[in-house]
């Protein structure tokens, strides 16, 4: 990792910068990939996944009988892992559930705001170099609670031309009826414009590859919403002299193993930290089974000493990480500090971990300094909220003039006349 | 209008379908407005201005000066319309500001989710054909009551190189200390990368034309984020053999008044009023100083008459339009029905001009379908949600060995690591 000492706020910005997501060059790909599959449908999807996944799968649904083989393949004491994180992600997003707000803004003027299930999600499920079956609670089990009626998962097919057990498993307690071995831009394409098997959904979850977001990010021009835009992981890590070195190398290879382009960041006060967590990330990185991804990764990874813990705030809210985890003696007044971040974990013995997995939080967080700007996923990103009035004549006589006013004064006359004629009759 | 009587329900979709929408054959002129400013900044806005809003503007600030003659300059009754329509948005939204959740999902393992305000934002409000100053509330008011620390706003000059007074005075009443008379794409690309004038935020809100829509979209490739896509405004109104003729076709021409691409369309069980909604059309129309926009609008517009209430609730939850106006005897039932919608007006005396004025609804809302997957604009808007989490040694002991065995299943070590050596040294 490299090291910056005492940079100034100047040069911040720059050191601090991610790489630029090139999606616009795939753009092109792409766009022939979807429209291919918004004509042909199933047929496409298939041509797809063979040439990508280098399988040939008939019908992408996943079938009773593989449901019931995954229950059986699947390790019984991950089936309990996997209980336990459900239950704990029910619980955190349960307690979330948007609530119904009314409001009598003048006598006779009521105002509500009801929230409403988005009524059909799709959610994307990598596949790739692991099985993210941690992917399939964190999308599906808010979805559920929302009481969203079609929920579709699409992950790609290994090359037996199978999801693992646990995917499915996952899938099939969180509640899910809809689940298809479909990846890639195939997966993102059939989930927004529907083929004969796959169905069309309004909106589409989820995390993915370079083309998956090219995918997600050009469908939002053709009238389907997405949680949010992706980029590499990241983890930012907090220390001061009292942090525990092995620990907070552990954390940075727990991002650094994600891919080559992940973003590690460790801020400290202590100069004598620094050599003793390099030598510990040499140490720890050699048993790792990823450690060719988790090495080239740090290459790119940062080091910054800063003179005190306001600096050291001012420079974790100016990067606004995916993931901070704040391992100094003084974590609960910083954590209070943050501004931009999409999951914050506080204290020695909370690694970034506990959130992937099972503390109960969500792990589809904004990458990329989007969380300057957008929440992780949580509830509200399975609601729309609608609003709702009632006036009574007497409501409207008090507000009907003003209405009047500002309608002519905006040149919008029937707007006014709307409320005039009402008025009119009214006074009759 | 047209009429189309008793459709069958294979046919809705395309009964229903909206124009499509062409951003993308605006692409290439945007991008390129975008890169000068992004590169040029306050100069290359200067000559975007001259060229499209025929004004040289030096200095696209709003001086002191120009602050006060506004003030001077509104009428006194309008003044007080904008000051009624303030408190009772303030008083709506206020109602909304979400508030932090907490919970220990399992002992010793604390989760909570906390709102803070995004740190800056940006309001486009259109100027065009009328000076849209009832936009300038709906987007400033929320955002200085969630304290978003930066707010800016952006309007089109008028020819005389000046923003209507009422545009500056609803600012000011909002607190925004930013004010510059800057328009269009300019306005956009000034607000996304910063000018030596203007400065740069993270969220746009605001409606704007096919230009303005494009330049929004673009930007969301570029990390700007924003309130939500947007297309031509619409209504539906419900109505029975109940309902008044008179309010219907005034609320319709409300809608159809707004532009020639504007969606306007009435859905009846009732044969009986469809002739004279369309003879009141005719007679309203012609007093309108916006008849030639409202006509055009109309010409494209449909009346559907449909067997049953079931059969309405569900049409209109297909269309799901912007704005929806129930105006039949049975409007309570009705709208608890609703699914799809930006925001419902219920009953005779609830016009949709109230919604966009005074009663105190946000009237940013989702057009062109979107509301099937997005909200209007409301205190969420404003804010990201960050979660925390907080576990002690004990915490860690209950669920690190499910983290360890999802960990270890996803193939992701290190991520099991960091729990293994923190319990181990919690074990000593």
């Amino acid at each position: 990792m490299k090291v910056y000492r005492y940079p100034g706020k100047k040069a911040w910005k720059r050191l601090l910068a991610r790489p630029a997501l090139e999606t616009k060059a795939l753009d092109d790909i792409v766009l022939d990939i979807i429209e291919d599959i918004k004509l042909n449908g199933d047929e496409a999807v298939r041509k797809y996944t063979l040439k990508f996944d280098g399988v040939d799968i008939s019908d992408a649904r996943i079938s009773q009988e593989e449901q019931e083989e995954a229950l059986k393949n699947i390790d019984s004491k991950l089936k309990d892992a996997i209980k336990l994180a459900y239950d704990n992600i029910y619980r955190f997003h349960k307690e979330q559930v948007p609530e119904m707000m009314e409001i009598e803004t003048v006598p006779g003027v009521k105002c509500w705001q009801k929230p409403i299930a988005i009524e059909r999600v799709g959610l994307y499920v990598p596949g790739g170099t692991a099985p993210l079956f941690s992917s399939v609670l964190m999308l599906a089990v808010p979805a559920t609670i929302a009481g969203c009626k079609e929920i579709v998962v699409c992950s790609p097919p290994n090359a037996d031309g199978k999801l693992h057990p646990a995917i499915i498993f996952a899938a099939q307690i969180s509640g899910v009826k809809k689940i298809f071995k479909v990846g890639g831009v195939q997966a993102i394409a059939a989930m927004s414009f529907g083929t004969e098997t796959i169905p069309a959904v309004y909106k589409i979850f989820g995390p993915g590859n370079q083309y998956v977001t090219a995918a997600k990010q050009l469908v939002t021009r053709m009238g389907i919403a997405i949680d949010m835009p992706a980029g590499p992981s990241e983890v930012a890590v907090l220390a001061d002299e009292f942090s525990d070195t092995r620990f907070i190398a552990s954390d940075l290879l727990s991002q650094a193993e994600h891919g080559i382009d992940s973003q590690v960041i460790l801020i400290t006060t202590a100069e004598s930290i620094i050599s003793e967590v390099q030598k510990e990330l040499e140490r720890q990185l050699d048993s790792l089974p990823r450690k060719e991804l988790a090495k080239e990764s740090l290459i790119n990874s940062r080091i910054f000493l800063v003179k005190s813990k306001q600096d050291m705030m001012e420079l974790v809210n100016t990067y606004a990480p995916e993931h901070l985890i704040i391992s100094t003696s003084d974590a609960d007044i910083l954590a209070e500090q943050v501004i931009n971040a999409g999951s914050v974990f506080i204290g020695q013995y909370t690694p970034e971990s506990a959130g992937d997995y099972v503390s109960g939080t969500n792990h589809t967080l904004p990458t990329h300094g989007y969380a300057k700007v957008y929440s992780g996923v949580n509830m509200d990103s399975y609601y729309k909220k609608i609003t709702f009035q009632k006036i009574s004549k007497q409501g409207l006589e008090k507000i009907g003039p003003a209405i009047e006013i500002m309608a002519d004064a905006e040149q919008l006359t029937a707007h006014s006349r709307a409320v005039s004629l009402r008025l009119a009759k009214n006074n009759k």
